[in-house]
């Protein structure tokens, strides 16, 4: 086959490694694989084939869960925009990080919904139990309250839009507070597999199915092609949901592409490698940056590592390898980012160490 | 690799051939292969990637449009969803046939961002020139109509969801009533390959690129994983469009996905190879059914064949080949639906007639 | 106080009478009298204030209702929007007549909260218990219903636009329907008084408090300045209502304003008095035209009368007196529509007539 | 008359005198007495009739702009609703003050319309003319700004929530750089009069009418029983405003109340009357306290004054006095806020200050 053979991927081909994100290439070679297997095979549409039956017990498994629901869709705003939307009533909204995926790169996707984001200050991506409970404290309090919007429900990112991880203290106390105030804790797992996989981290895949009321797995970042799947111990919490997936248009018509690569990705542990691989880079390129002398903006263990440099230094970097800025160029010094996935090699990692 | 060998598709395996719908498999083999091709390139997410460069290159060439804008889609709920919100102002609605997919089978996904439908008496799934005339007209006598949705945009389905199809002068007529009135029309091609393809039709791509004010080239149902490419002449129209996608969580990470499938459905005419074999096997259906003795329900020439059976056939049918009743059972006859696709075979159909 | 005493209501000031709707003078004198009696009196805001408690009380005795709720708002579509976007999901829908006014002239007032308006062929404004019935057995029946809108309540209006009445029998049995596939029953009062007190209703008060789930006591229509009065037997149907009204801009600050007008309405029967007053008018004005040889064009006994006239006819009376045409003008004949109201004189009458 | 006589004003009846907010009575005597003078006027309903019009004409003529657009509403929050929805594309969010009307205390009723409201810090209720040219200039500089909501107006207010005024070379700066950012400037005036006629005020409704693209006068607050008058000196900003009234549920059948009102509040200055007198009042109570020893929470001008006061003094204050809690009640010392309006008087304000 000889189908588009000149294209010419001309801008990023002359980088000699890529730490830009983590999806820039297609899917880990087992996902891919499983598709093209079961390629051929005719099921029903919509999510009621096998594929999707074997992907939620799969998952349901996996987390230690007896009973629960399963549900996939395709990307992350998607997820967070449908379960939100199905967990608050029409006068509710959902407290957040300020930093949170939600408040500030969605393009407004809640608002869309007629959702207030109720944003909280945090740190490195985190918020507190104790912001939580001091927030709804004062809302019960206020007697004037019908005028201001209900909290509802509680989102926080593991890892988080900074690569930190709750520790299992910390999600527990928040999981605990939420129970107190009748708030559906909901955890956005778009890169569950490098917060499970990190060194430190001391929150599993049975915890988080336990200490969320429902969080996501993310299949966009963590090697598929797309395709994220939504966990709940308590499916009363997501009434109708596959209805609501289609009045959302993210009910695919051939439901099982993302049911038949998460079965690729719980297969001998294909999602925990993936996050090991990907950590083991990042932090090898962390020590190598701490060697030369760089402190790292923020201390994170997975696979997104944050450094302020000098711009002379980024202007040089820039040229050899793709990665981003963290927010507006400084003055003398910017923050950047390096994102490590599983299509990220030893050598990628060492021509990028290789430069300092 | 052996992931997932031990899959039962046990609903399905045991009958002879399948007719239910035009999803059921995964996508035609040149789709598939250049995913794995393409599968290790790295590019950047979001759709500013050169394949999808690439794909609305050629898409715009194949519609013969000197300029022009393409944006790729996951699914047809997704894109009817979007364009239509969109087109419209807040206080605006979307005429469409009362058959009309948006009107009957997408869950409210157009109600649901807070435009009426304008549902038109149609006749197997068309509407005509004159009817949209009319209603405006009335609309715009009618003093008070501050009080009633304002139809802003058309929405017609090609072929439509009963398999028919608009012939140049009908199409003609109605774009021209669409200009008379201000009315963007917007056509919903998720079916378009077999339409293309179809015997007796005298609608080219390029026809519909410059009747239609936007249009879709529908990927899911003709050979892609997934995937919708929408298409217009006139930019003005969908402005600020990625932005709005992101909003309605259909901004793919990959964004690349779907172009990629789309260059390869575009290389060698495979998008209309693809419809000319369904509907060769449809008609192939079609003839055996008349010549059996059986009247079409609706005169259909694309890969959706209607036919009001007697129960008892039905029920036999059944027991042997997937296919799926259209409506509710009858008392004595119901209708049935057969459809083909890339995946259907000869030996498909020749065992469906066999048992006739 | 000269304000404003040069006003000259020059377009309406040279015609004899007006039969053009029932909104065209301000209040009526009992209702205008006390909200001056009350004007200096200091009370809370937002409707905690003991008017309201007061209003509600009365309302809820008037019902026969031992306990319920009762909600103050504006207008009839605000009051429409709210209830229904409360007791609706968010991929609901509200089933109604094809002319209700919630369909037809609310300018998509239902839509914009996201919620499809399900029409249904009516007779004459009115719905009846089986159509209700066989559109939920084809809905429960079709496997598919994920991909279409639920219907989830009903919504009638008593009077119809039509002036045109339930009988009890019928509205027992749309009542009975509803409980059957758990269809919360609104009723759209609007013109409720001139329901109420019309010869050959068999409805009454608490008939309608007890047969709907919710409905609402119109007076805007019916002899206030503004006002409607939302009633329920249940008021787990319609939680948190207040603060859904804040959000929908419906919460007076003021909000003792409709009460104090309803406290006025109810007392000594002022509203039934209105009713009857131009209910009697009506008639009298059906029969001057039946006695001319006219045929009224729809049965009402409430305050609007439609008559298909000669369109020379028509004209002629333009010329003296106000009133609209029901829908485009004909080409020989048009439907026109006389409204009455606690404003119409007997000498209003008698103009009209005196013009046949 | 004899309707309600029995009803009593329990709650509030043993204060000696309220200032809890400038809600509490009804309509300024001279606006209540036109409204019972044109009450037996019969005109066309939803706006159309002579009053609106003559409205209209005064406030434009007040404002000084040759040419604009006044529509009349019913309340601030359906206003800033309104107003919002029209100016916003479906991805647009509105900046405003952390603090801002819109954020806090509309029960998400932004929001609900799909719309983002931005938050900027701002201090004692203003934000100013850098801090939004700086979130512009950051939004615009970041090129993965699709995937945030686009500001697309800003909304100040007038005087603000903590009774505090802009400047006119406040104002004029942040209208300049609304203008670079192609930004309409909207401004909510709630409390307008009390603003217009403040001691210290360098702004006249000329200037607002002039600076700002959208603004409102404040009714409801300011003498009228209900009413906010919207003008602009740009209609192409707000297209088809009365069918988004209507599709809001803010139309009102007897569109002429609001009018009528607005006629006898420009009359004989009556809206500035009323504002000095409320202002006086506020000035007296705000001396009173300082004479006392208190120093003022934030240095107001206009009819809400507040003051941080021990606990003890609150409490005693409470059992004579109607006034409100600005927060939550702290350990030693809270925030209190006095009201006054067009129905205070000097008697209550010397009871207030006598129990010092």
């Amino acid at each position: 086959m000889v189908v588009g053979n000149d294209i010419k991927i001309k801008i990023l081909m002359d980088r000699i490694s890529f730490f830009n994100c983590d999806y820039m290439a297609g899917a880990h070679p087992e996902v891919l694989l499983y598709l093209c297997e079961t390629n051929a095979i005719k099921t029903v549409g919509y999510g009621y084939d096998e594929f999707t039956e074997e992907a939620q017990r799969i998952i349901l498994d996996a987390c230690g869960l007896e009973q629960g629901a399963v549900f996939f869709l395709e990307g992350g705003t998607q997820t967070n925009k449908i379960v939100i939307d199905r967990i608050l009533s029409r006068n509710d909204g959902v407290i957040c990080c300020e930093s949170g995926h939600i408040n500030v790169h969605e393009a407004g996707a809640i608002e869309a919904d007629g959702h207030k984001v109720i944003a909280l200050p945090g740190r490195e991506g985190k918020i507190t139990a104790s912001s939580i409970q001091n927030y709804m404290e004062e809302f019960l309090g206020d007697e004037a309250n019908e005028h201001i919007v209900r909290p509802a429900m509680v989102y926080i990112s593991y890892p988080t839009e900074y690569g930190t991880l709750y520790s299992h203290a910390e999600l527990q106390e928040i999981s605990e507070v939420c129970r107190r105030f009748n708030l559906p804790l909901y955890i956005d797992g778009a890169r569950l597999a490098y917060g499970l996989a990190a060194k430190g981290s001391d929150l599993t895949l049975r915890d988080i199915a336990n200490l969320a009321d429902v969080f996501y797995i993310g299949g966009t970042k963590c090697g598929a092609l797309f395709g994220e799947a939504v966990v709940t111990k308590n499916p009363e919490l997501l009434p109708r949901f596959r209805s609501l997936m289609k009045l959302h248009g993210a009910l695919l018509a051939k439901g099982r592409l993302p049911a038949v690569q998460f079965i690729a990705l719980f297969k001998d542990n294909l999602y925990i490698r993936i996050g090991e691989h990907a950590d083991i880079l990042a932090l090898k390129i962390k020590k190598g940056f701490i060697e030369k002398g760089f402190t790292p903006f923020i201390e994170s263990f997975t696979n997104q590592q944050f450094f302020k440099l000098p711009n002379e230094l980024v202007d040089r970097l820039k040229e050899k390898v793709g990665f981003e800025l963290w927010g507006p160029k400084g003055e003398k010094e910017s923050v950047v980012r390096f994102v490590t996935d599983w299509s990220t090699t030893e050598e990628d990692v060492d021509s990028l160490l290789a430069l300092l």
